[in-house]
Parts: C-alpha cells; structure tokens; sequence
C-alpha cells in the first residue's frame, strides 16, 4: 500500500532525526572522548550531518509533502496534527534563512568563538569586538528573515528559534515584576543570611567517590543507565539523544557539593529527554518543548527538589558514607545554608538562585540594544560593568569577569539568555501546582522517593513532548498563564524564612 | 573560477569521506561507550550515514563527472590520476549491486549475526544454518554481478572488496607452498620446544598497570595520542579514522603478555592510518590499500618485531618496573618462548603465529567450496571437524569451538579470510627487505627506537596509500612478487633455531 503524504513525511523526519542525533553523539564525543588534534576532521563530519539535516528539511519534496498532508488532515489524530504543524514550524524556520546566510554565519560564529577564547584569555575585548561586530551584523539579516518570516519581531523571531511561542511581551512581564523586587528582596536576604551563616566543609574529596555517589543517587532518581552514561568533562553539559543520554560532570576535589548538584541539574535535563513520548521519537512533536522549558526542568531538580531540607535530609547519610565524614558541618540545616547561600557575584555561571534572574536580565536588555543598534559593540564593556554594578552592586575588574564572560554572543545564540531565567520562573509556577497535587511530595524526597515527582512531570510536561507551544504549555500544566508570581511566592517562602 | 570535474570529484568523495567516518566514530562508540538499550537509536544512525554515503558514490553526478574528469585526465598528476582511478573503481563496485541486494543482504546478516551469536552459546549449528544459507543465496548473486562488472570471477569480486587487486591465483599460490610445508614444519617446531619449556608466569597483573605500561610502549612507536585514543573493549580493535584513529584492548589480569601483545596488533593497525599521506586524507587514494596490507602491518609490528628478543631486551625493564616483578620466569629468553610458544589448538584467534595459516587456509577451502555450491551448508559442520582434525591434528568437541567460532560468515564476508594468512605472508616479504635496508633495525627496537623502522615503512607502504593495487605495492616495496618463500625463510629461521 502506498504511503500517505503524512506517513512519507513521518519517514523523511525520521532520518533527519537520525543524522541529528548522529551530529549529538559527535558532539558529546567532541567534549568527552575526541582527541585534541582531531578537531579538523570532526568539524567536516558534523558540518556534513547539519547539512545533510537541513537539506532534507529544506527539500522541495518536503516542503510538497507538508502542503498534500495539510490538505488531507481529516484523517490525522490530534498527535499527528501537532506532528504536521511542528515539521511546517521547521520548515519555515529553515526556509526563511538562505543556505549562503547560514553559511556565512557559521564560518563568522566559528572565527568569533576562537577569537572570544582568546580575548578571555587575554582579558582583552577588542580582540573580540569585531568579529562580534560581524556576528551582529549577520544576526540581524537572519532575525530581520526569520521575523518576516514567521511575522514576528526580529528579536522575538531569535527567541523562538530557542524557545518556541515565547516573545518579548511574556518575557518582558516576567522581568519587569522580578526586576522590581529582586534588589530589596537580594539585600533583606543577604542580610538574614549574614545573622546565621553555615560552617565551611574542609578537606578532600576524591572525584571516584563524588562520582559513586552521584550514581546512587541518579538511579534513585530513575536515570536510565541502561540508556545513558554519565562522564566528566570541562562544563557539564546534557547530550547525546533521547534513548542515549549522556550527562557530563565535573568533580572539584575540594567541594563535594558543587559536583553533585551540577549532576543533578543535567539530570534535570536528563529526564526530561528520558519522559519524553516514546511512541513519537524521531519526530519533530516527540521533542522537548524548547531550552526554557529545558531550563525549568533542571532547576525544578537541581534548586528547588534537591537544594532544599527534604532532599538533604536523604543526601546527608549517603555522603556521611560515600565521604566517612561526620560533624556539624555534615548536618542538615548546615548542608542546605550552603546550598542556598545568596551572594552578589560577577560569574553568572556560579551565581545562585536569587541572583541568577539579576545576571540575565543584564544580558537580556543588552543583548536587545546590541541587536536594534542602539548600543555600539565598542560600548558594551562600559555599559555591562556600570549596570551589573548598579543592580548587583558588584563591578567587574576585567572583562573576562564582565562581557566576555559567555559564549553565547560568540556563537550567534542571541535570543537564548532568556530563557535560562524564564526557566526558573516556569519551574517555580510548575512546582506550586506539583505541590498542591501531591501534598506527600517532601516525606518522598526525603525518603529517596522520586516516581511521584516525575510521574507528575511526565504527566504535566514531558509527556507533551512539543504538541503545545511554550505558553500554551504552562497554562495547560498550571491553569495559569505564565507569571513571576510563584517565582517571587517561592524565592520569599525560602529566603525569607526566620 | 569553476571548478574542474576532477576538483568537484574531489569535494564529492570528502562528504562521502565526512559520513563514512563519522559512521566509524560511531560504530567505535557502539562497542566501546555506548549504553547497551540504546542499540536501536544507533543502528538508525548508522543506516541513514551509510546509505547516504552510498548513495553519493552511486549518484548520476559522480558517475557523470568521472566520465568528465576521465575525459580531461592531460593535466592531473600521478597522485590524482590514482585517485580517479580509486573513484572510478569504488563507483563501479557500487554500482554493480543494485540497492534491493545491498539492503536483503544488510536485513539478512543482520538477522543471522543474532542467530550466530545464539547458536555459538547453545553450541548449535541448526541455529545458524537457515540464516547462512539465505546469506550466502544473496552474497552468490552479489558475486555474480561484482564479477560480470569487474571482469573477475565471482570469489575473486569478493575478496577485491576487501584486498584490492588481489585474486584466488596469487592466494593459490601462496597456500599451496605454505600447504607443502606446514605440517611437517609444525611438527618439528613442537618437537624442538618441547625440549625446553618456557617458565609461566603467574600473579596477578592490574589492568591499570598494564594499560600504563602499553601507553609507554604506544608513545615509544609512535602513536599519537593528541590524535587518538587507547581503551577496553571485549574484542580489541582499531577504529575511528585517520587524523582520530581509537584502538581497544583487552586486559587479562593473570596474563601481562596478551593484553600488550594485543595492543601492539592494534596499534600495528594505527600506525599504518598514522602514516598515509596527510594531503589526500579524505580521498579514494589516501586510503590504506585494504585488509591484506592492514594485517601486514599489525602482524609485522606484533609478530615479527615484538615477538622477538630485541623487543623482548626493550619491554622486559618496563615490564618489571609497571608489575614491580623479576625472577627467572621474566628473564629476555623465557619471555621470548613464551611469546613464541607454537601449539595445535582450536581457536583462531588464540592461533599462534604458525599455525595461524593452518586455520585459514581451511576457512579459505570451505567458503570456496560453499560459494560454487560443492558443499552444503549443512554439511559444513562436519566437513570443518574432519579437515581440522587431518590438518592440525585438534578435533573440537562442538561447534562452537568449530564452524561457529567466527562471525565473518553471518556477517557475510567470505572473501575477508585470505587477508589475514596473505597478511602474514606479505608482513614476513617486507620484514626481508626491511632488515636488508635497515642492519641497525635489532639494535634500534632493542634502544626503543621505532623510528626507523616506520620511516622505512612509511616510505614503502603508508605513504603509497591506495595509489596501488595491492600485488603492485608488494612489488615495488620488496623488489619482488609476492609470494610464500620470504615467511618460509623467516619462520624457519625463527622457530626451527637450535
């Protein structure tokens, strides 16, 4: 019997899959295992898969298919229709960017990145600035396209590509509520903090021990290691493919906390991949919903689940063993002061829950000035240090500390800040509806009881895999739509508490 | 300025190259790293990245610029007018089996590995028959077609895929010499060492010591670890590509002597990837010249240099400082036997340097005889038991130990035997050649000097890459064709010394 439209594009899908979650696998590789000097040779064979990738999406067969499925659609189910709609997103997204735009870019951002390791390095922006002068320039070709395109504005038009359905209006809300409570709200908490401060931990911990019990307590979670595989590499990351997870960690022998909760953040993302619909793998609707969503699975683990009492208090008998550490430093309030410590810093990457959204927001309205020309490229070290200083308090002393901080600019993902701070406020809202489903949920993390949690996440969100679009998502999971009010509700509760 | 039909040739066989050896990265990630669940997702990714590399060499396009490039060879030089001839003969044997055939075969062996793998643990040949049968069915229409086009008789098509150039007449020649004289050789070889019995070795040896012990031999030679990698796997084996060559290892904790021994096999491999001409990485010619050549250099750097005393003078301090060990059993000379112990076994991967070719020969035979039909795959049980018994004087006790001991037939590569026996014998026609250029080379291994030794080979056969066929690179390397007369002398010399 002859294939349907639908059903050859369900085929055609698939094997774009399959070369994306080959180029994935590389990818992982390129961190984790690949030589050094082999960086030549594995550039050529992912260029050779995205192409390949994005060739196919990009065929006129495809583009034939999707108009003959659309004009049949009666007989798709609802899946099916979500499916379809997902692969024309695909194919407009891919479409409205030329292959010499794309090329362009890639060969710019690859020049960029080489150019931003060196200018960190160096503590030297001008070594960076022109080449992220050209990454501008290209970005704004390929924003000013994808908005025509998908008549969205050109900024919003980035944030979709990271982020589908989520626009400035939304994200714009959110930051205005967080950025008006966030500055008294750091300083009443810095001051609490400051009456009661934890003990340090002191000593050694070995990287084979932070590793045995960073796999305890990922299988307790339910990470597939039949499916997947935890290493270590220089940033922790979450690769490879749905069926084939791999997570990334790095141990500091000095700091036995920092390893295991960077593990459980990945394992965040982790999960999310593992509870994505198992019947749509391939397909373009069997994926996540988007890096915010992404991010909101990973700090609803890694800040809200686990740095909190109920976790600590089914951590602290594993590490007492994995470590053969005991005292007051090891007790369970001790171990969760640490873990939320609030503190104003440089490093958005070392930056703790209350803070975070500060470090984004920055990089959200520059980023925005960046794009519309408002703010030169030549200006941004000047603008980055003077407004981190006022809203955090904090200066940096080079701009290895300040605007060269991050590879996102580097690599063209403007657009993608966001959606890290999006995600904190997504996993705040997602928690308080969790809580109020499944009252029982402290006494079964504390008991090392994680089937609740991600039964009501499979349910909610992975289960979804992208059949909604961002928003539509979150009001489905919460009855809301999407706002910082439980984000604020929940930072109070837990950083105000006398 | 266009580019000429050979120029774009050239830009068509690097993609190919890009998806072929990302494939291999990823098949060396399938035995090495990945999950055993994830078997399914990789097998996806492997067919979309080999039938996408099929499918380009099989294209109008390329045949049509071979025609063009063929048209207009005046102005290449030799190296590109061989590698127009690599793309003209890697075409034509694409071609010549239609892409129904290439993918029953891919269905069939894939169904018959799993019934080799399940009837080799129950140790029950009625297993496995059905699906041999369905893949030889499918490799005697293979042959046919390869044959028909390539002017060559149908085994002959096969054993060109994997040897280029090399056919059943020099094959012939070869086992009938080695045919005369073995038996009687291994004879005498076992009397002479039952004379003097080498000391075992016992203890126990960890795999991390032993893995550092190789890492040091490995850097000796040369191997380059910037650009490749050393791990474990349970059938140890060479893969990645050139420019990222990862070799595996496997280690037994009561035997030091097999895990090296094994390492240096591989790296053999490695080294021969290491030593093709860097500026045709990535095209027809710049490949290694096949199986054959490929088993030339692992048994020539395993066999014949390092199971041998001045390697042996070289190893033994590392080896007593890596175990912490001496006493008599690690003296050069017991060492030496032990690495050089000739025995009558069953199995062909744990075959000694003499009888190895006993095994193959037979292999040879067999998969002649059931190709043309003269033996029925049912009686191939039988017909092994009975002619190992006549030729070596084992008989196994079930056929695990018999005819299923070797996946090459379920995964349908008859015609892939003869390269490791033709290996040996060309390994042995080089060493003769080498040690008349090189007097110094006994005193430059025993030093840990290896360089000399790969300048040599890099010269006469790395670097040729595929420019020639396999007979001609014998040729040109040694002065001579080749034949059985050179191992003859060398294993003579070796085993039979008083």
């Amino acid at each position: 019997m002859a294939l349907s439209p639908y059903q050859q594009l369900e085929q055609e899908f698939r094997q774009i899959h399959a070369f994306r979650s080959a180029a994935s696998i590389l990818r992982w590789d390129s961190a984790v295992m690949m030589p050094r000097g082999s960086s030549d040779l594995r550039g050529e064979q992912l260029a050779a898969l995205e192409s390949e990738a994005h060739a196919l999406v990009n065929s006129p067969r495809v583009s034939r298919l999707i108009d003959r499925a659309e004009a049949n659609a009666q007989g798709l189910d609802d899946w099916q229709s979500a499916n379809l709609r997902e692969m024309r997103r695909e194919r407009n997204q891919a479409i409205a960017t030329p292959h010499s735009l794309v090329s362009r870019m890639a060969k710019a951002t690859s020049r960029a990145e080489v150019r931003w390791i060196e200018a960190k390095e160096k503590q030297d922006f001008s070594i960076f600035a022109p080449h992220l002068e050209e990454v501008v320039s290209l970005l704004r070709d390929k924003a000013a396209l994808l908005g025509q395109a998908l008549n969205l504005d050109p900024y919003d038009a980035l944030v979709n590509e990271f982020s589908p359905g989520l626009t400035s209006a939304e994200i714009d809300t959110v930051f205005t509520a967080l950025g008006r409570r966030l500055p008294g709200f750091i300083q009443e908490v810095i001051e609490l903090q400051a009456s009661r401060p934890p003990l340090e931990i002191t000593g050694k911990f070995a990287p084979s021990k932070q590793r045995q019990l960073a796999v305890e307590v990922m299988k307790a979670i339910g990470f597939p290691f039949d499916r997947g595989r935890l290493d270590e590499s220089e940033h922790p990351f979450t690769g490879g493919a749905p069926g084939d997870i791999r997570i990334t960690a790095r141990f500091i022998n000095t700091d036995p906390l920092s390893g295991i909760m960077g593990i459980l953040h990945e394992t965040g993302h982790a999960m999310y991949d593992v509870g994505l619909p198992e019947a749509w793998r391939g397909q373009p609707v069997g994926r996540d919903r988007g890096m915010a969503l992404q991010e909101s699975q990973s700090l609803l683990l890694e800040m809200i689940i686990c740095r909190n009492r109920p976790f600590v208090r089914y951590l602290k008998p594993l590490m007492e063993k994995a470590f053969g550490v005991n005292g007051p430093e090891w007790g369970v309030e001790n171990i969760y002061r640490l873990l939320t410590r609030v503190r104003r810093s440089l490093i958005r990457v070392d930056a703790d829950e209350v803070t975070y959204p500060v470090h984004i927001m920055l990089r959200y309205e520059l980023e925005n000035e960046i794009l519309k020309g408002e703010l030169k490229v030549k200006d941004v070290p000047q603008a980055w240090a003077s407004r981190i200083a006022d809203r955090l308090g904090v200066r940096p002393t080079n701009d290895a500390e300040g605007c060269l901080q991050d590879v996102h600019w580097a690599v063209g993902s403007f657009g993608y800040f966001p959606s890290y701070a999006m995600g904190s406020v997504i996993a705040a809202q997602l928690y308080e509806t969790l809580r109020a489903d499944r009252p029982e949920l402290d006494e079964e993390i504390a008991a090392g009881h994680f089937a609740g949690l991600f039964d009501w996440l499979r349910q909610n969100v992975h289960g979804l895999g992208a059949s909604l679009s961002t928003p539509e998502l979150i009001r489905k999971a919460t009855g809301k739509p999407l706002s910082a009010a439980a984000w604020i509700r929940y930072a109070e509760a837990k950083y105000l508490e006398e």
